[in-house]
Protein backbone atom coordinates (compact mmCIF):
# COMPACT_ATOMS: atom_id res chain seq x y z
CA UNK A 1 0.00 0.00 0.00
CA UNK A 2 1.03 3.52 -0.83
CA UNK A 3 2.43 5.35 1.93
CA UNK A 4 -0.17 8.49 2.23
CA UNK A 5 -3.03 5.55 1.51
CA UNK A 6 -1.19 4.10 4.86
CA UNK A 7 -1.28 6.74 7.00
CA UNK A 8 -4.36 7.99 6.06
CA UNK A 9 -5.99 4.34 6.92
CA UNK A 10 -3.70 4.70 10.22
CA UNK A 11 -6.14 7.66 11.33
CA UNK A 12 -9.34 6.09 10.53
CA UNK A 13 -8.39 3.13 12.15
CA UNK A 14 -7.19 5.40 15.07
CA UNK A 15 -10.08 7.36 15.53
CA UNK A 16 -11.93 4.32 15.89
CA UNK A 17 -11.66 4.69 19.56
CA UNK A 18 -13.74 7.61 19.91
CA UNK A 19 -16.81 5.05 20.25
CA UNK A 20 -15.08 4.18 23.64
CA UNK A 21 -14.88 7.41 25.32
CA UNK A 22 -18.18 7.91 27.66
CA UNK A 23 -20.01 11.28 27.96
CA UNK A 24 -21.78 12.21 31.22
CA UNK A 25 -25.48 12.61 28.75
CA UNK A 26 -27.51 10.10 28.91
CA UNK A 27 -29.24 9.24 25.39
CA UNK A 28 -32.97 10.52 25.62
CA UNK A 29 -34.02 6.06 26.32
CA UNK A 30 -32.09 6.79 29.44
CA UNK A 31 -30.34 3.40 29.52
CA UNK A 32 -26.86 4.32 28.96
CA UNK A 33 -24.74 7.19 28.37
CA UNK A 34 -23.52 8.67 24.88
CA UNK A 35 -20.56 8.10 23.62
CA UNK A 36 -18.40 10.58 21.85
CA UNK A 37 -18.64 9.35 18.52
CA UNK A 38 -22.15 9.17 18.68
CA UNK A 39 -22.28 12.93 20.12
CA UNK A 40 -19.99 14.09 17.55
CA UNK A 41 -22.85 12.64 14.71
CA UNK A 42 -25.68 13.93 16.14
CA UNK A 43 -23.84 17.63 16.10
CA UNK A 44 -23.22 17.27 12.75
CA UNK A 45 -26.74 16.98 12.17
CA UNK A 46 -28.11 19.48 14.50
CA UNK A 47 -25.47 21.81 12.76
CA UNK A 48 -27.00 20.84 8.93
CA UNK A 49 -30.59 21.47 10.41
CA UNK A 50 -30.38 24.38 12.87
CA UNK A 51 -27.67 26.70 11.08
CA UNK A 52 -30.49 29.04 9.38
CA UNK A 53 -30.35 29.94 13.24
CA UNK A 54 -26.38 31.54 12.84
CA UNK A 55 -26.55 35.59 13.04
CA UNK A 56 -23.53 35.57 11.19
CA UNK A 57 -22.55 33.86 7.85
CA UNK A 58 -21.34 30.59 8.32
CA UNK A 59 -19.27 28.10 6.56
CA UNK A 60 -21.54 24.74 7.15
CA UNK A 61 -19.00 22.57 5.73
CA UNK A 62 -16.10 23.99 8.16
CA UNK A 63 -19.08 23.56 11.09
CA UNK A 64 -19.50 19.66 10.54
CA UNK A 65 -15.82 19.08 10.03
CA UNK A 66 -15.08 20.98 13.23
CA UNK A 67 -18.14 18.90 15.30
CA UNK A 68 -16.69 15.62 13.37
CA UNK A 69 -13.40 16.31 15.02
CA UNK A 70 -13.67 17.89 18.31
CA UNK A 71 -13.38 15.30 20.66
CA UNK A 72 -11.13 13.27 18.80
CA UNK A 73 -8.10 14.79 21.59
CA UNK A 74 -10.20 12.75 23.71
CA UNK A 75 -8.83 9.47 22.81
CA UNK A 76 -5.66 10.72 24.97
CA UNK A 77 -7.04 13.50 26.99
CA UNK A 78 -10.35 12.05 28.48
CA UNK A 79 -13.74 13.23 28.87
CA UNK A 80 -13.64 16.46 31.05
CA UNK A 81 -17.13 17.13 32.24
CA UNK A 82 -18.35 20.78 31.73
CA UNK A 83 -19.12 21.10 35.33
CA UNK A 84 -15.68 19.80 36.45
CA UNK A 85 -13.27 22.80 37.41
CA UNK A 86 -10.98 21.26 38.51
CA UNK A 87 -10.07 18.69 35.33
CA UNK A 88 -10.79 21.61 33.19
CA UNK A 89 -7.39 23.19 34.94
CA UNK A 90 -5.08 21.51 33.22
CA UNK A 91 -7.58 20.40 30.13
CA UNK A 92 -6.18 22.75 27.27
CA UNK A 93 -2.47 21.61 28.17
CA UNK A 94 -3.60 17.65 28.08
CA UNK A 95 -5.41 17.67 24.72
CA UNK A 96 -3.06 20.14 22.94
CA UNK A 97 -0.67 17.30 23.33
CA UNK A 98 -3.12 14.66 22.17
CA UNK A 99 -4.27 16.30 19.27
CA UNK A 100 -0.34 16.85 18.03
CA UNK A 101 -0.20 13.04 18.50
CA UNK A 102 -3.73 12.02 16.79
CA UNK A 103 -3.64 14.51 13.69
CA UNK A 104 -0.32 13.52 13.86
CA UNK A 105 -1.09 9.96 12.34
CA UNK A 106 -2.12 12.01 8.85
CA UNK A 107 -0.13 12.86 6.42
CA UNK A 108 1.52 16.11 7.05
CA UNK A 109 -1.46 18.38 4.65
CA UNK A 110 -4.15 17.09 6.29
CA UNK A 111 -2.75 16.95 10.09
CA UNK A 112 -2.27 21.08 9.42
CA UNK A 113 -5.89 21.49 7.93
CA UNK A 114 -7.36 18.99 10.98
CA UNK A 115 -4.99 20.66 13.54
CA UNK A 116 -6.06 24.01 12.29
CA UNK A 117 -9.75 23.54 12.37
CA UNK A 118 -9.91 22.29 16.23
CA UNK A 119 -7.79 25.12 16.75
CA UNK A 120 -10.13 27.07 15.72
CA UNK A 121 -12.72 25.42 17.53
CA UNK A 122 -11.42 26.00 20.96
CA UNK A 123 -9.85 29.65 20.33
CA UNK A 124 -13.90 29.68 19.82
CA UNK A 125 -13.32 33.49 17.83
CA UNK A 126 -14.64 32.68 14.57
CA UNK A 127 -18.31 32.34 13.19
CA UNK A 128 -18.13 29.26 12.68
CA UNK A 129 -16.17 28.05 16.01
CA UNK A 130 -18.83 30.14 17.86
CA UNK A 131 -21.66 28.20 15.90
CA UNK A 132 -20.07 25.05 16.49
CA UNK A 133 -19.86 25.60 20.18
CA UNK A 134 -23.47 26.43 20.72
CA UNK A 135 -24.47 23.40 19.23
CA UNK A 136 -21.95 21.08 21.47
CA UNK A 137 -23.73 22.66 24.58
CA UNK A 138 -27.11 22.77 22.82
CA UNK A 139 -27.36 18.96 22.15
CA UNK A 140 -26.42 17.72 26.00
CA UNK A 141 -29.13 20.20 27.67
CA UNK A 142 -31.38 18.48 25.15
CA UNK A 143 -30.60 15.16 26.33
CA UNK A 144 -30.83 16.12 29.67
CA UNK A 145 -34.12 17.35 29.50
CA UNK A 146 -35.41 14.55 27.90
CA UNK A 147 -33.81 12.37 30.17
CA UNK A 148 -35.27 14.04 33.15
CA UNK A 149 -32.16 15.68 34.02
CA UNK A 150 -30.11 12.49 35.27
CA UNK A 151 -26.54 13.33 34.62
CA UNK A 152 -27.27 16.88 35.86
CA UNK A 153 -29.05 15.20 39.48
CA UNK A 154 -26.02 12.91 39.38
CA UNK A 155 -23.34 15.81 39.40
CA UNK A 156 -25.22 18.27 41.65
CA UNK A 157 -25.44 20.52 38.25
CA UNK A 158 -27.55 24.39 39.40
CA UNK A 159 -29.36 26.13 37.10
CA UNK A 160 -26.90 28.97 37.43
CA UNK A 161 -24.24 26.98 36.23
CA UNK A 162 -25.93 25.65 33.54
CA UNK A 163 -26.96 29.90 32.64
CA UNK A 164 -23.49 30.43 33.12
CA UNK A 165 -21.95 28.09 31.22
CA UNK A 166 -23.93 28.08 28.01
CA UNK A 167 -24.69 31.27 27.59
CA UNK A 168 -21.80 31.15 24.74
CA UNK A 169 -25.52 30.13 22.82
CA UNK A 170 -26.68 33.68 22.77
CA UNK A 171 -23.08 34.65 20.50
CA UNK A 172 -23.94 32.50 17.75
CA UNK A 173 -27.82 32.40 17.49
CA UNK A 174 -30.12 35.27 19.86
CA UNK A 175 -33.09 32.74 18.87
CA UNK A 176 -31.74 29.13 19.76
CA UNK A 177 -30.51 31.26 22.99
CA UNK A 178 -33.79 32.27 23.89
CA UNK A 179 -34.93 28.80 23.01
CA UNK A 180 -32.73 26.63 25.46
CA UNK A 181 -33.71 29.42 28.03
CA UNK A 182 -37.09 28.14 27.97
CA UNK A 183 -35.83 24.25 27.84
CA UNK A 184 -33.91 25.31 31.21
CA UNK A 185 -36.94 26.89 32.88
CA UNK A 186 -38.76 24.09 31.78
CA UNK A 187 -36.29 22.02 33.20
CA UNK A 188 -36.71 23.96 37.13
CA UNK A 189 -40.20 23.45 36.98
CA UNK A 190 -40.19 20.12 35.88
CA UNK A 191 -37.18 19.15 38.89
CA UNK A 192 -35.05 18.15 36.28
CA UNK A 193 -32.97 20.90 37.36
CA UNK A 194 -32.06 22.00 40.94
CA UNK A 195 -31.76 26.01 42.14
CA UNK B 1 -41.70 28.05 20.86
CA UNK B 2 -42.22 28.63 16.97
CA UNK B 3 -43.39 25.87 15.02
CA UNK B 4 -40.65 25.84 12.67
CA UNK B 5 -38.29 25.29 15.19
CA UNK B 6 -40.07 23.01 17.21
CA UNK B 7 -40.70 20.46 14.45
CA UNK B 8 -36.49 20.52 13.87
CA UNK B 9 -36.11 19.73 17.56
CA UNK B 10 -38.28 17.04 17.28
CA UNK B 11 -36.46 15.94 14.45
CA UNK B 12 -33.12 15.79 15.96
CA UNK B 13 -34.87 14.52 19.79
CA UNK B 14 -36.30 11.96 17.07
CA UNK B 15 -32.81 10.99 15.21
CA UNK B 16 -31.34 10.05 18.45
CA UNK B 17 -32.87 6.30 18.18
CA UNK B 18 -30.07 5.82 15.78
CA UNK B 19 -27.30 5.54 18.69
CA UNK B 20 -29.81 1.98 19.60
CA UNK B 21 -29.48 0.31 16.39
CA UNK B 22 -27.17 -2.20 16.51
CA UNK B 23 -25.21 -3.49 13.24
CA UNK B 24 -22.95 -6.47 12.77
CA UNK B 25 -19.51 -5.27 12.91
CA UNK B 26 -17.61 -5.07 15.93
CA UNK B 27 -15.83 -1.79 17.25
CA UNK B 28 -11.70 -2.53 16.43
CA UNK B 29 -11.20 -3.65 20.41
CA UNK B 30 -13.68 -6.35 19.56
CA UNK B 31 -15.63 -5.65 22.77
CA UNK B 32 -18.45 -4.92 21.19
CA UNK B 33 -21.00 -4.02 17.99
CA UNK B 34 -21.02 -0.82 16.63
CA UNK B 35 -24.47 1.06 16.50
CA UNK B 36 -25.76 3.48 13.10
CA UNK B 37 -24.54 6.77 15.12
CA UNK B 38 -21.22 5.80 14.94
CA UNK B 39 -20.88 4.08 11.74
CA UNK B 40 -22.17 6.95 10.14
CA UNK B 41 -19.60 9.21 12.38
CA UNK B 42 -17.04 6.80 10.92
CA UNK B 43 -18.06 7.33 7.27
CA UNK B 44 -18.44 10.74 7.23
CA UNK B 45 -14.58 10.74 8.92
CA UNK B 46 -13.58 8.57 5.96
CA UNK B 47 -15.42 10.95 3.23
CA UNK B 48 -13.34 13.57 4.54
CA UNK B 49 -9.81 11.50 4.57
CA UNK B 50 -10.52 9.64 1.42
CA UNK B 51 -11.96 12.20 -0.68
CA UNK B 52 -8.88 12.74 -2.81
CA UNK B 53 -9.19 9.13 -4.28
CA UNK B 54 -12.60 9.89 -6.16
CA UNK B 55 -11.89 8.94 -9.57
CA UNK B 56 -14.53 11.60 -10.43
CA UNK B 57 -15.30 15.51 -8.98
CA UNK B 58 -17.42 15.58 -6.03
CA UNK B 59 -19.37 17.63 -3.79
CA UNK B 60 -18.11 16.26 -0.39
CA UNK B 61 -20.61 18.19 1.55
CA UNK B 62 -23.49 16.54 -0.16
CA UNK B 63 -21.60 12.72 0.51
CA UNK B 64 -21.29 13.94 4.44
CA UNK B 65 -24.96 14.85 4.62
CA UNK B 66 -25.81 11.08 2.92
CA UNK B 67 -23.28 9.43 4.90
CA UNK B 68 -24.95 11.44 7.92
CA UNK B 69 -28.14 10.62 6.92
CA UNK B 70 -28.35 7.00 5.03
CA UNK B 71 -28.88 5.12 7.74
CA UNK B 72 -31.62 6.55 9.60
CA UNK B 73 -34.21 4.47 8.11
CA UNK B 74 -33.14 1.81 10.34
CA UNK B 75 -34.74 3.69 13.10
CA UNK B 76 -38.02 1.70 12.29
CA UNK B 77 -37.04 -0.42 9.43
CA UNK B 78 -33.97 -2.18 11.49
CA UNK B 79 -30.42 -3.25 10.26
CA UNK B 80 -30.46 -5.26 7.42
CA UNK B 81 -27.15 -7.59 7.39
CA UNK B 82 -25.57 -7.38 3.80
CA UNK B 83 -25.64 -10.58 3.72
CA UNK B 84 -29.10 -11.52 4.79
CA UNK B 85 -30.60 -12.29 1.05
CA UNK B 86 -34.11 -12.71 2.72
CA UNK B 87 -34.03 -9.52 4.97
CA UNK B 88 -32.80 -7.20 1.72
CA UNK B 89 -35.84 -8.30 -0.33
CA UNK B 90 -38.72 -6.41 1.39
CA UNK B 91 -35.92 -3.93 2.27
CA UNK B 92 -36.66 -1.41 0.35
CA UNK B 93 -40.06 -1.21 1.00
CA UNK B 94 -39.77 -0.92 4.55
CA UNK B 95 -37.24 1.42 4.32
CA UNK B 96 -39.02 3.94 1.83
CA UNK B 97 -41.85 3.54 4.60
CA UNK B 98 -39.76 4.60 7.27
CA UNK B 99 -37.71 7.69 4.95
CA UNK B 100 -41.23 9.52 4.60
CA UNK B 101 -41.87 9.26 8.31
CA UNK B 102 -38.90 10.13 9.74
CA UNK B 103 -37.81 12.88 7.01
CA UNK B 104 -41.39 14.06 7.49
CA UNK B 105 -40.68 15.22 11.83
CA UNK B 106 -39.13 18.15 9.62
CA UNK B 107 -40.44 21.23 8.25
CA UNK B 108 -41.33 20.68 4.34
CA UNK B 109 -38.23 22.12 2.60
CA UNK B 110 -35.50 20.40 5.08
CA UNK B 111 -37.79 17.22 4.72
CA UNK B 112 -37.72 17.03 0.89
CA UNK B 113 -34.04 17.98 0.72
CA UNK B 114 -33.16 15.41 3.44
CA UNK B 115 -35.32 12.48 1.66
CA UNK B 116 -33.97 13.20 -1.78
CA UNK B 117 -30.15 13.02 -0.50
CA UNK B 118 -31.52 9.47 0.99
CA UNK B 119 -33.05 8.66 -2.56
CA UNK B 120 -29.80 9.80 -4.33
CA UNK B 121 -27.98 7.33 -2.14
CA UNK B 122 -29.79 4.55 -2.75
CA UNK B 123 -30.12 4.88 -6.35
CA UNK B 124 -26.70 4.78 -6.50
CA UNK B 125 -26.19 6.60 -9.88
CA UNK B 126 -24.19 10.04 -9.31
CA UNK B 127 -20.84 10.16 -8.45
CA UNK B 128 -21.73 11.39 -4.76
CA UNK B 129 -24.14 8.44 -4.24
CA UNK B 130 -21.03 6.27 -5.58
CA UNK B 131 -18.20 7.58 -3.16
CA UNK B 132 -20.63 7.38 -0.40
CA UNK B 133 -21.52 3.90 -1.03
CA UNK B 134 -17.93 2.78 -1.46
CA UNK B 135 -17.18 5.02 2.13
CA UNK B 136 -20.00 2.85 3.50
CA UNK B 137 -18.43 -0.90 2.29
CA UNK B 138 -14.89 -0.11 3.11
CA UNK B 139 -15.60 0.99 6.74
CA UNK B 140 -16.96 -2.62 7.94
CA UNK B 141 -14.56 -4.27 5.63
CA UNK B 142 -11.75 -2.60 7.92
CA UNK B 143 -13.73 -3.27 11.17
CA UNK B 144 -13.87 -7.15 10.44
CA UNK B 145 -10.26 -7.21 9.45
CA UNK B 146 -8.94 -5.85 12.58
CA UNK B 147 -11.37 -7.54 14.87
CA UNK B 148 -9.97 -10.85 13.37
CA UNK B 149 -13.12 -11.26 11.43
CA UNK B 150 -15.64 -12.28 13.83
CA UNK B 151 -18.54 -10.42 12.72
CA UNK B 152 -17.64 -12.52 8.60
CA UNK B 153 -17.19 -16.12 11.04
CA UNK B 154 -20.60 -15.55 13.13
CA UNK B 155 -22.40 -15.31 10.10
CA UNK B 156 -20.40 -17.50 7.56
CA UNK B 157 -19.27 -15.18 4.82
CA UNK B 158 -16.72 -16.22 2.29
CA UNK B 159 -14.57 -14.65 0.09
CA UNK B 160 -16.64 -14.75 -2.76
CA UNK B 161 -19.74 -13.19 -1.08
CA UNK B 162 -17.48 -10.19 0.28
CA UNK B 163 -15.83 -9.70 -3.34
CA UNK B 164 -19.46 -9.73 -4.96
CA UNK B 165 -20.85 -7.03 -2.76
CA UNK B 166 -17.92 -4.83 -2.30
CA UNK B 167 -16.86 -4.69 -6.10
CA UNK B 168 -19.07 -1.69 -6.11
CA UNK B 169 -15.57 0.36 -4.67
CA UNK B 170 -14.34 0.80 -7.92
CA UNK B 171 -17.24 2.58 -9.55
CA UNK B 172 -15.71 4.86 -7.29
CA UNK B 173 -12.00 4.43 -7.13
CA UNK B 174 -9.95 2.27 -8.52
CA UNK B 175 -7.07 2.99 -6.25
CA UNK B 176 -9.19 1.73 -2.98
CA UNK B 177 -10.77 -0.84 -4.84
CA UNK B 178 -7.28 -2.33 -5.21
CA UNK B 179 -6.76 -1.27 -1.24
CA UNK B 180 -9.70 -2.90 -0.36
CA UNK B 181 -8.97 -6.27 -2.50
CA UNK B 182 -5.50 -6.43 -0.87
CA UNK B 183 -7.18 -6.27 2.99
CA UNK B 184 -9.36 -8.90 1.46
CA UNK B 185 -7.01 -11.04 0.55
CA UNK B 186 -4.45 -10.75 3.71
CA UNK B 187 -7.93 -11.75 5.76
CA UNK B 188 -8.20 -14.65 3.80
CA UNK B 189 -4.41 -15.45 4.33
CA UNK B 190 -4.61 -14.60 8.42
CA UNK B 191 -8.21 -16.93 8.15
CA UNK B 192 -10.35 -14.23 9.06
CA UNK B 193 -12.36 -15.12 5.94
CA UNK B 194 -13.09 -18.37 4.62
CA UNK B 195 -12.73 -19.57 1.04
Amino acid sequence: MENRLKMQVDFIIEIDKLKRIVRQSYLTDNIRKENDAEHSWHLAMLAIILKEYSDSEIDILKIIKMVLIHDLVEIDAGDTYAYDSKGNQDKWERESKAAERIFGVLPKDQKEEMQGIWLEFEQGKTSEAKFAAAIDRIEPILLNYLSKGKAWKEHGVKKDQVMERNKVIKDASIELWEFIKEIIEESVINGYLSV
